[in-house]
């Protein structure tokens, strides 16, 4: 079974949501033949590179609540991060462009190491006393090389901006497909969805009810007229009459 | 969209299928939302790794053919095969055990380099003179480093039986449950399934028929009685009671 886990390292309901997912998959007896992928999901992708604010501020500005307001909703946040074992700084945090961020976590597919580094940018980003934003490139290439990454090939991506921009253009394009409108949003097997940070409870349920009702397959062969498919199998392949 | 192909490198209709395939994939339109995974599967799994033997004996042994059957069958496999566009040597090619290919596939999987090593292993037992059994490990080496791997990996893996052994399993277990009895084995979003090498335009056919039947996702969340799931959107985070 395969879960698909579109995310922003800049969402907060995004690395709780993960969290909460993860309880229930730690809990799930199947969970050896669950494999994770990570998409892509920008929440702010006109912001330009060098546009790094502070979270209230933008809040403030951007959605026009009052600084006490932005405040109230990351005390918030940081009470929903901490009931799930999730460090969280409430104050002074940055807020920034995270399309190169997005690149790295392709080429990290590439190398089985995905899981770490959305980890690794999801702690630097809420947990950490250093802007993850505001320390350009070596920052990231720091935190690629401790989710395992080399560093030359992280300095390479992000050298190019054209590198695995288009997997990250695909991803979005894909979760729009799926009417995901915001993130965190999980989708198992292609079959069912989960929007949003639910309850551990929820993702639960949904990893039974996806792997219970996994349906057999609709087989796909040349129809009447044809013949089947030449295969091999335990008792040897199939010899075609000569073509 | 994804598309997952259980075959083995001992055999020939596996070989040619994936040209077939990757025929239709090439004039598909959406080739570039099409993710292409290989799935283990062993077609002599109970054979020692240092039971090597020519196909011809192996198939006269084995299936009780006569010398001018099985190697008529090699001759039919090659015509077929050239036809694809590939070579095919029909004669002095060796059988034995591909437990250790599968284990390197499952590495080169995570490192994005699935698809070269698997079309290494098929030209090196299909096409080339060298046999792929008979020079021990240093041989799958030498085409893990070609599929752009490094031979210290690969090295380590073959130095360890269990490396990557319960994902071999894991994918031949999920092969019986999908109903593959054979190979090569096409299976499309969970949902569609092709058996065997078939011609290129039932492939076509079932990447459209798959593409064109994604259906809408399923949403699961806490019900009438719980709140939607809290997430980041464009209008910003929702802000939760605090808890």
């Amino acid at each position: 079974m395969r879960v698909e886990i579109w995310s922003d390292i800049a969402c907060p309901w995004c690395y709780v949501g993960k969290a909460r997912f993860e309880k229930a998959l730690a809990a799930f007896p199947h969970r050896e033949q669950v494999e994770v992928v990570h998409r892509s999901f920008e929440l702010d992708p006109g912001r330009a590179k060098s546009d790094i604010q502070p979270v209230i501020g933008m809040l403030t500005k951007k959605y026009g609540m009052s600084q006490a307001q932005a405040q109230a909703g990351e005390e918030n946040l940081g009470a929903q991060a901490a009931a799930e074992g999730l460090e969280y700084r409430t104050r002074d945090r940055d807020h920034g462009n995270t399309f190169d961020m997005h690149r790295l976590l392709h080429l990290a597919k590439e190398q089985g190491r995905q899981d770490e580094l959305i980890q690794a940018f999801y702690k630097a980003n809420f947990a950490e006393e250093r802007s993850l934003f505001a320390e350009g490139d070596e920052r990231l290439v720091e935190l690629a090389v401790a989710a395992g990454l080399a560093a030359e090939d992280a300095r390479k991506v992000l050298a190019d901006p054209t590198a695995y921009a288009d997997d990250v253009r695909a991803d979005e394009r894909e979760a729009a497909e799926l009417g995901a409108n915001g993130v965190p949003f999980f989708v198992l097997d292609r079959k069912y969805g989960v929007s949003g940070a639910q309850p551990a409870e929820v993702f639960a349920q949904a990893l039974g009810q996806a792997w219970g009702e996994r349906s057999p397959l609709t087989l796909i062969d040349q129809g009447s007229t044809g013949a089947d498919g030449d295969a091999c199998g335990p008792d040897g392949c199939a010899v075609p009459p000569r073509p």
